[in-house]
């Protein structure tokens, strides 16, 4: 391919209130507010030297309006553009200016129904790594990844893989070779995208990187102590998958936020994807702990990349698993 | 009073298959070997001096024989016999020699029927606390607490304060102030002895100190990475009563253990003891996580002290609530 | 004796610039501000139920006004102003309500010419230990100890000991078995008070309980974050004896503060106390490292119980060591 | 370039004792070891799917033999002989099978005198990440850098980043705007090879990849208990430069190692190189720490890739630096 996808750098999420939006994410999680104003809030982590990596839009109804990869070049935004098109996917462009401290971008339904955006050139900011005067909460680093949920998993790993050029670095079958989630990479980490069997397409989680296993721990602690208690969802745990050390989250609005820390280095092309049985009790949680159903069963709508109407979702192509079985 | 107790100091636990235990509790969670024989496995943790803190003993079946508390002197157990004589409890002297490392003991059936002992001495052995090279799995420090299930909470409490001398850090009550829990100290942490409204007499679990959390979350680890993930009962989280770090095992023959980390300082006369309501979710997980039914159900026998047979137990005065509410 | 001495419990410090302190102290290491006006700040950590365990003192000369002891009860202060009083000691009392929160206290100049204090009562405020939110800088939980440098080391140890009731918990001694500094304590930890051969009276440092070693590291952070890199004098390390991980600062008048977690239960009255070579370079830092000149020759000036005047210094009995050889 | 470094893969160390290497590597820090004989060590981190990333050799004398790169595939390697050929660097083939676990290598001597291998193909081994059960020690997880000292600094930085494809992270310049030192990555982190002006071409220190700032306190404490104080050359401390913390250490043969941990993500390529004075202390540890004199002088002889002879050094470009002022 003549393009080159660098990562996953930002997601635009539908919130209905934003001053519970900044309560959970600035006061309590310890993002760094970047810009704002009535209708958005703009985030990002310490280490982080793009304008934000999660774009809060205020709306009626909770949803994820897209899931946005940063690219080599602005110039490979047109071969994507071209690339997509051609394939007969819906694309539009939203010109540079109209989304703040962004080039232009360009949206794409992809083939599991998924909001994708693509861009190249996003404002720098200060980068606040070394300002531990100003960390809180969560210590949160960077965004990492995104994990949603599709009808088919094994076409979607396919096509990431064979045309937009992503490594799978761990994934998930039935004995009979049916691939029931997949860990795919474009930075050098075990994911950028996860796509797991389910009623899709939906967005099931997006993943923040934490520096050690005690900032999560004291994010539980401080999410306790502001009223939150309520938004742990799942962990804090240790990943049989990707062995990070995890904690769920449920924002304000539901959506799925987790916490993660300590994965391991994929830059080696000859590095063999591990393979977990989807009846490994392991791989869901390593040290054998079941996730709740609420975890199984809930995700969040994603939107129409042209209409901006939600994408009605479809029963998945394998079984459902019951919730000990699952990632 | 005229005797000093001066803290929870070891546990005789039966067990079926000394081999099974080794393998869990020197193996697994790196407790150190002080003595062993065909019949008999002591063990200490790294900062202990003296001669052991759990002493295992294989027998037919599970169960607790004795709870023991070191006092500061050998002339206090007399006085300590005399005392619970007089009161009318059983009671039984073991002589010096009988017991591997110990000095006499006096064994005495307490008002809840709880298998109580004393003693003042015991074999010093080295502190391996600075042996970091011997460090293993769990790097647990020292005992810290008994945890009992009893019929009626408020007795215990009152006889352990009253005529025991043991002040009172934190309990739980029921909007009509009914003692529901309560965590008791000689020594200067949150608890030598905690009681639990429910089926007993019962031992819930033995409390272990370690140093961090991040002993706590390399413990799971280990355990999982050995075959011990099922072993893994509740937990990691934070306590809200004591604050503390915790997660519970199930050992090879179901005795509960907890590993604990992080409590506070009870030195003051004038500290006020914290009350937490029976139906405040944070009591039993600071973060709001639930414990598992077989967390609220089970515990283990113990022993008549003077015939070895197991204690029959009773229905507690109080309502069981559901687990959601229980510590 | 007649009396019992709980803990050591605060000290009153006099600083030149009560803003500098205050950004110091609060701004940066996080201690709680319980009160302040223009002349006094009053601090505690995260766990103190009393009003402060750090009275910072506007004054011309940096200095130290009181080791503040708490003991059990309000009569046993008569008991200990007879004691000294009788020995021929300066002592003085001090008011209920002439200084903030605090019941009558009575001072004494000790046998090294150190200013102490004894109070039975303070004020009680909330404790905050699990108001996560609240923590800031290096989540200090309470006050732990005094460390100070005397004439005679052997001399005041044996007054603490076999007139005041303390307990040792490990010692360091020359070949010949002179005592070059021990560590003694009255709550369960290994010290309350250090003495250490050295130009004295002068108090070398207070030091404050940590939950962890991380917590240090981020203290560092947060200290070099705010300008502070200077005020970090010696560690994060690793004790030999006492086996605690410590940070030593030096505050904005030069006070030496440490920051100290993680050392372990002195319960026991048969616990035999550590013995170390002044020889020995791992009694210094476990893991090696020298401490620097400063850190051996820089002390803090004692205030006359009485008069308030500068008590003067004398050379100590025993030879100085090279700071490698000091603890 | 039509060659695709991945990242630092392997070094070849000579060591005069292999069993004080084994002690020290495999007994203390906790490397695996794949495979070993009389003449030869293996060694490997905890996450590695490659045959080793240390390979110790015995030797009359200490020495780097080589410090060898990871290329995406074997075809490259003729591409990469073929370029340093064309422009007269030294080169040497070494046939497959003739280095226990590896494919054919090009060895190079580089502008520096540096000697460079390449290869991609390594025998793939067991991956023991979540082999908890083995973790002692340090817990290394991998390679992750080589820093070595160059007489001109600006010059091999230009024919890394211009020739070989690297980016840089970091750098250091004079006030005159002279390259001091410099950060340079291919794999997605701060730097798989970084260049220090001084007497050269040298090996400063090989660096390891570490969990979490725990596992280095750790590492000290298991170093110290194990007769290893000695090796513990500065730190732990946190860096200015890359924002890790980090340990250096010596080991037997006075090569220097350092335990690294927590960096941050370079996989932008707008990513601007942050750039430090080469007079601001903080660069070298952030909490201000200076580093010691022996930590500044001494550093790895490198052999010639032909002869296997010492390569001799010259004096550096720029003017030597207090110890205070270099990283
Ligand atoms: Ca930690
Ligand atoms: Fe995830
Ligand atoms: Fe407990
Ligand atoms: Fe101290
Ligand atoms: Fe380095």
């Amino acid at each position: 391919m003549n393009f080159n996808i660098v990562r996953c750098a930002r997601v635009v999420l539908h919130v209905t209130n934003l001053e519970a939006s900044r309560k959970f994410y600035v006061d309590t999680l310890g993002f760094i507010e970047t810009e704002a104003d009535s209708e958005n809030l703009y985030l990002r982590g310490l280490e982080e030297h793009n304008h934000h990596s999660i774009h809060l839009k205020k709306a009626v109804k909770p949803a994820v309006e897209a899931l946005s990869y940063k690219v080599a070049s602005d110039a490979e935004l047109d071969v994507i553009a071209e690339f997509f098109t051609e394939k007969g996917y819906k694309t539009k462009w939203i010109a540079e200016g109209k989304q703040l401290g962004l080039g232009r971008t360009l949206r794409v339904q992809d083939l599991s129904g998924l909001p994708l955006e693509f861009f190249a050139k996003m404002d720098h900011v200060e980068r606040l790594l070394q300002r531990y005067d100003l960390y809180r909460g969560a210590r949160i680093q960077r965004i990492d990844h995104f994990n949603c949920m599709v009808e088919d998993v094994e076409k979607a790993q396919h096509f990431y893989m064979n045309e937009l050029g992503f490594a799978c670095s761990e994934y998930t079958d039935t004995k009979k070779g049916e691939v029931w989630a997949t860990w795919l990479h474009r930075k050098q980490t075990v994911h950028d995208q996860a796509f797991m069997n389910g009623v899709g397409p939906r967005v099931h989680h997006i993943g923040f990187w934490l520096p050690d296993p005690l900032a999560l721990i004291h994010a539980c602690d401080v999410l306790a102590a502001s009223g939150y208690s309520k938004s742990i969802e799942r962990g804090p745990g240790r990943h049989g998958l990707s062995n990070a050390f995890f904690l769920y989250l449920r924002d304000p609005d539901g959506h799925r936020i987790e916490l993660y820390s300590g994965d391991y280095l994929t830059s080696d092309p000859d590095f063999k994807p591990i393979r977990w049985d989807v009846d490994d009790p392991m791989r869901q949680t390593f040290w054998g702990h079941a996730a709740p159903d609420c975890w199984f069963n809930e995700a969040s709508t994603v939107l129409d990349v042209i209409s901006g109407a939600e994408v009605p979702t479809k029963e998945p192509k394998l079984e459902k698993r019951k919730p000990e079985f699952i990632i």
